[in-house]
C-alpha cells in the first residue's frame, strides 16, 4: 500500500539527483478559471530528460543500490518514450548499463536520444507488448533490475515526490490536476497528498484508462488513440494507481483532443512554456470547463513533460 | 541618477501587474562552469508578452498614471519587437490606446501580434530610425506618453525589478550575467544590485554597444549584425545604461554567434527552455568560457526573452 511515508522516504533518497522544479502562479482568467481561484503551474517538464519520470527512475535505481540489488547486469526498461529516457539518464549517472527495449516501429529520433544518454537500445517486434516481452526475457536471463514505466511501488513513490514538493512550494492546495497514462504519477501524487488535497486525474477521452477503471471497479484495457497517445498511451491503468485512486478518492475528468491542442498552444502563446500534448491535458481540464474550480479554490496544474517537437508552435 | 531606491519604488508600483518569474538552479557542469560554482537561471522569458520588457512598460505607464500624465491620447512606442509588445500589453490592461510605430519592413507576424494585443500599428519607412521619427512626431502632435525601448529612467527602473527579485529569490549572488542591447535591463539590474553583486554585460561580438562605450568613454554607434540582431540590435547603448555601468563597475564580455546558437540549443535540449538568440547570449558567456566563475561563486544567468520561432529546435 503506497503511502505518503513512502513518498517522503523517496524524497530523501533522490534529493540532489533530481531537479527541484519551479512553481509559478498563473492568472486564473488566462486559464478560464474563476477569477477568485488561485492557479499554480508546476513546471515539472523542466525535470532531467524533460519529464517527471526521472523521479521514479532514480528512486527505483537508488533503492536497489541501497539494497545491494544493483549489479553489473544493470537496468532494463521497456519504453520508447519518457520512461526509457529517464531510466537511461539515471543509470548513466549511477554508472550502470541500461538496456531499453522498444518496438522496431519506435521513431529513429527517440532511439537516437536513448543511445545519446548511453543506453543500449533493443528493438523487437512491432508493438509495445513485444518490447515488454523482450524486457521480461532480458531480466530473466541477465538478472538486471527492471524499471517498470508505472506499476512498481518505487516508481510510483518517486513520481509522488513531485506532489510532496508542490505541497511544500504552495503552502497547500485544494486540488491537483494531473494527466494520467499508466497512472504512476497519479498514484504517487495521490499518496503524497492523501488527506491534504483532492487529486483529479485528467485523461483524453480517447484513452480513458482511469475513468474506465473507476467505473468498472478495476483496471480494464481500453483502446488507445488521439494526439496524446505517445505519452499517455498505456492500455490500462496500473494496479497501484487504481488502488491508491480508490483509497484516496481521486476523481476523473475527460478532455477532447481539440481542448488538449488548444491548451498546448495557449501554454506557448501566453506563458512561453513548451509541453507535450499529454501534459497539456491537465490544463485542458480548466480551459474546457471539464473541471471548474470554485471561487477561492487553490488549484495546482501539473505540467509533467516536454518531450515534444515544438515546430508546430511557430 | 538611477539607484536601487528607484528600483525598489518601481517594484512596489508594478507589483501584481507583472509576473514573479521563477528561478531554477542548474547543474554547473551542464553549463561548463566550475563544478563548485552555483548557477541559477532566472526564467524571465516567462514574463507577460515573453520578455522582461513588461516590467519597464508597466513602470513607465503606472508612473504617468499616478502623476496624471496618462491621458486619452494613450501611449506610443517605436519598436517592432519586445518593447512594443510590452507597451501594447500594459496599455491594454490600463485601458488606454497604444500606437506602436514600426518600419514597413517589420515582419507581418510581429505586426499581427501587436494588433492582437490591441495596439494600433503604424508602419513608416524602411529603417528603425524612420519609425522612431514617426513616434516623435506622434507624441508632439497628440501629447501621448512616449515609452522608450530602453533609455528612460522609469523604463530602466522597471527592468531593474528583475534584479531585485532575483536577489531576493537567491538570497544573494556574486555575479549576474545579462545580455545587452540598448542597456535598459543592464542599467536597472546594475542599479538594483549596486554594492551587492557584480554585473556582467554579455553582447554578441557583432553588436558591441556596451563594450565599445566602456572602451571609448561614452555611447558610440556600432554596426549591427548577427543572429541576435532582432532583439539586441540597438545601434548604441543608452545614456542611462552607460552612466550606471560606469558608476557600478559593470564589466563586458563578448560572445560569438556560434556560441549563442549552441547556448539556445542546449537550453532546449537539456532544460526544455525556449529562448531567443539574444537571451541565449547570457548563457553563452559561460559555455564559451568568456566568463569563468570561480569555485564557490554564485552566478545568476538572466534568461530575458522567448519571442522566438521554436521550429529550428525540433
Amino acid at each position: 500500500m503506497l503511502t505518503a511515508a513512502d513518498v517522503a522516504a523517496a524524497r530523501e533518497r533522490i534529493r540532489g539527483h533530481i531537479r527541484t522544479t519551479p512553481l509559478v502562479q498563473a492568472d486564473p482568467a488566462e486559464c478560464r478559471a474563476d477569477p477568485a481561484a488561485t492557479v499554480w503551474f508546476k513546471l515539472e517538464h523542466l525535470q532531467h530528460t524533460g519529464s517527471f519520470k526521472a523521479r521514479g527512475a532514480y528512486n527505483r535505481i537508488l533503492t536497489a543500490a541501497a539494497d545491494g540489488h544493483l549489479t553489473d547486469a544493470g537496468v532494463v526498461a521497456a519504453s520508447g518514450g519518457n520512461a526509457g529516457l529517464a531510466v537511461a539518464h539515471a543509470a548513466a549517472r549511477q554508472g550502470v548499463p541500461a538496456r531499453v527495449h522498444v518496438p522496431e516501429t519506435a521513431p529513429a529520433v527517440k532511439q537516437a536520444k536513448l543511445a545519446e544518454l548511453g543506453a543500449t537500445v533493443v528493438a523487437t517486434g512491432t508493438k509495445y507488448a513485444d518490447a515488454y516481452d523482450a524486457a521480461t526475457t532480458d531480466i530473466a536471463e541477465t538478472g538486471a533490475l527492471f524499471c517498470h514505466a508505472y506499476d512498481q511501488p518505487e516508481i510510483c513513490a518517486g513520481q509522488g515526490t513531485l506532489g510532496a514538493e508542490l505541497l511544500d512550494q504552495t503552502g497547500g492546495v485544494d486540488t491537483i490536476l494531473v494527466a494520467v497514462g499508466g497512472g504512476g504519477l497519479l498514484a504517487g501524487i495521490a499518496a503524497a497528498a492523501e488527506g491534504r488535497a483532492h487529486v483529479v486525474g485528467v485523461e483524453p477521452a480517447t484513452i480513458p484508462t482511469l475513468h474506465t477503471a473507476l467505473a468498472e471497479g478495476g483496471p480494464v484495457a481500453v483502446d488507445v488513440s488521439g494526439v496524446a497517445a505517445d505519452a499517455l498511451g498505456a492500455t490500462r491503468i496500473g494496479e497501484i494507481a487504481h488502488a491508491v485512486a480508490t483509497r484516496t478518492g481521486v476523481t476523473s475528468v475527460l478532455v477532447d483532443d481539440a481542448d488538449i491542442v488548444a491548451a498546448r498552444t495557449l501554454l506557448w502563446q501566453k506563458f512561453r512554456l513548451v509541453v507535450e500534448h499529454g501534459t497539456a491535458a491537465a490544463l485542458a481540464a480548466l480551459l474546457s470547463g471539464a473541471y471548474r474550480p470554485a471561487a477561492g479554490e487553490r488549484v495546482a496544474v501539473v505540467l509533467c513533460g516536454a518531450n515534444t517537437d515544438p515546430s508546430d508552435l511557430a
